[in-house]
């Protein structure tokens, strides 16, 4: 077992993630501290259960800490009210007290809603996550943004709500599919566009590694992800500033999402990683970013095999037209401008709340031509 | 217009509760100063509407400031998942920015779920109460604790959020029935004998002039009890310690209101009513507090008409069992002891938790025979 321990300063709200090998079989050591009364309850869904969950009672169990579990099906559509009530009933019929802990065992749709539950049941009870994708290592385990969907858009209703424990155990990382992994790869990639260009040179010599599955590799970049994303939230847990940044590649991630469905045709992932592509590409048109920067940008991503163009979602019908309504319902769009996260140069984004719309519809007509 | 204004002392989310007369026609000057975007989204139900959105409506429309207004059924079940998916949706139909506002005009059902809606909803928005009956005036808009009802119990489901401004208009009280006032007024004198002798005093004088309408009384007694809830919340905003002697009367209120189904056999005031003169006749019999205390707690409860004994339910059929039993799901009873908040008289209680059970037993046989 190695592992590093990056403490998110958030003052009473304060937790540590681990990051590191073999966490999961040895979780009660980590976990012990933090439990308060008995039995925790674990909430997973039916694909990481599979995999893991034995692992995780055993551990607990050899440990004499006892459990209840709640499996849920797995995909995005959990993350909505209906599967929000059912969750709360499910935890509720087992009676929690205050003290209680919720453990959420899985990916981004099971961290956030079980993140969600932990924050209004009994008006607020303990949680620990174990993020078991790449996606939810370096993005959703960090910061305490829980949510989930409706049909007005994603994650719209939520809270604020830090978890006293992240266990991010890369060995997990092994029963990933590819192509989720890719898709957790690009918001790794994402921490060195925006703020930390050696990370992203480290990026260039190690993501062939990171991919491939090098212990070492996936645990730095863990690591450094979530301490970029641990410095920024410390700083601005509540979105007001800079936080905004963490959005690098989103706008257009999310039109496209929304174009998409929000489904399997296009992960969240994905969507950020075209996003970025645009977002550079965006940067140097208005004469912001460097040429060899977006090119730079391009040759990473490819040698990954990340998404970097419309073309990669088969069969879509893109226009332009769509794709701006969406940034419009995403009150993006003011008096003919736009607010986008932009970039100067690789590891340098900064907050653009002036983005004439004009440049923009002509990337999209030149991205929807290509 | 005469008010007095108590600031609730809770850091960057403290407060200021207004409570006079004639503030609902004149809601706009205090309303305007929070306002960052519009329209504001009111929340009311069918009854209240009927009784003051006008005067509303007519204060903001005159100060130029925009609303939408979402009218719920009235009554307990409109606090229930349902109720809360179709107002976090009906507010959502409306594009509320994270500069929202929304207003709750009501009582403590419409309070709970709009203050729970506004915590939630982008992961929180402002809120402002315009509480329209006595308990919620005293009561449900002091202390930010919002919620739902599930099948398991009363507001298990919530969170801490406070209001940006609570505006409590006693005029309001004259179009509130008279079983609601005096419901309400339990809730007033639980402040006298928690912890305020003197305002006990002052109500066994007092207390039939509030009851008849008298301005200057109830806008005395509506202040005293908002600044006793707004001291001991700022002390303890997440009910750690001494928020619990807010609960003096509730442990036998809440297993009353479960055998009469939560509904309009027994309101909560009055179960709250019945059960300060239990907790006081418990107090007595553990030989904690002077018989002359107890029987003064009656004289005054019997003088405004209050409900004092479990014959106040027609027709109920009590059992001592059953009313155990609630006390135990609702996790106060551990080892033959039950917590409890007791008195050692009037104005002095505090958090007993060690009673023995049989005493509350013997207790219970004595009320159900009586």
């Amino acid at each position: 077992m190695t592992s590093d321990t990056i403490s998110v300063d958030l003052g009473d709200r304060a937790y540590d993630i681990i990051v590191g090998t073999d966490l999961l079989s040895k979780a009660a050591s980590h976990i012990a501290p933090f439990i308060k009364s008995h039995p925790v309850i674990i909430v997973t869904d039916e694909t990481v259960a599979s995999l893991h969950l034995t692992t995780l009672h055993g551990s607990l169990s050899a440990a004499g800490i006892t459990t209840e579990t709640i499996v849920l099906r797995a995909g995005e559509s959990t993350k909505e009210f209906s599967g929000l009530e059912f969750l709360i009933s499910a935890i509720l019929d087992l009676a929690p007290e205050r003290s209680s802990t919720l453990i959420a065992l899985g990916g981004g749709v099971i961290g956030d809603i079980t993140g969600f539950a932990a924050s209004v049941i009994l008006r607020g009870i303990d949680f620990i996550q174990i993020p078991t994708t790449l996606l939810s290592q370096v993005d959703s385990s960090v910061g305490g943004k829980t949510g989930i969907n409706t049909r007005h858009g994603k994650n719209l209703v939520g809270s604020f709500y830090q978890p006293r424990l992240v266990l991010a155990d890369t060995d997990m990382l092994d029963t990933l599919p590819r192509r989720e992994l890719l898709a957790g790869y690009a918001e790794v990639v994402k921490y060195g566009l925006l703020g930390y260009p050696d990370f992203f040179t480290w990026l260039e010599a190690n993501g062939t590694a990171i991919v491939a599955g090098d212990d070492n590799a996936r645990r730095h970049a863990v690591m450094i992800s979530c301490d970029a994303k641990a410095k920024i939230v410390a700083g601005d847990e509540r979105e007001l500033g800079q936080r905004a940044l963490l959005n690098l590649g989103h706008t257009f991630a999310h039109t496209l999402e929304a174009e998409t469905g929000f489904g399997s045709l296009l992960l969240h992932g994905e969507a950020v990683s075209i996003g970025m592509v645009m977002a550079f590409d965006l940067s140097l048109r208005l004469g912001l970013c460097p040429a060899e920067d977006a090119a730079r940008v391009k040759r990473h991503f490819a040698a990954i095999g990340l998404p970097m163009g419309l073309d990669a979602v088969a069969g879509q019908n893109w226009t332009r037209n769509a794709l701006i309504n969406h940034m419009r319902l995403d009150k993006k769009v003011r008096d003919g401008r736009i607010t986008f996260i932009l970039a100067r140069g690789i590891g340098d984004a900064f907050i653009a709340d002036d983005v004439p719309l004009k440049d923009v519809e002509a990337l999209l007509d030149n991205a929807i031509a290509a």
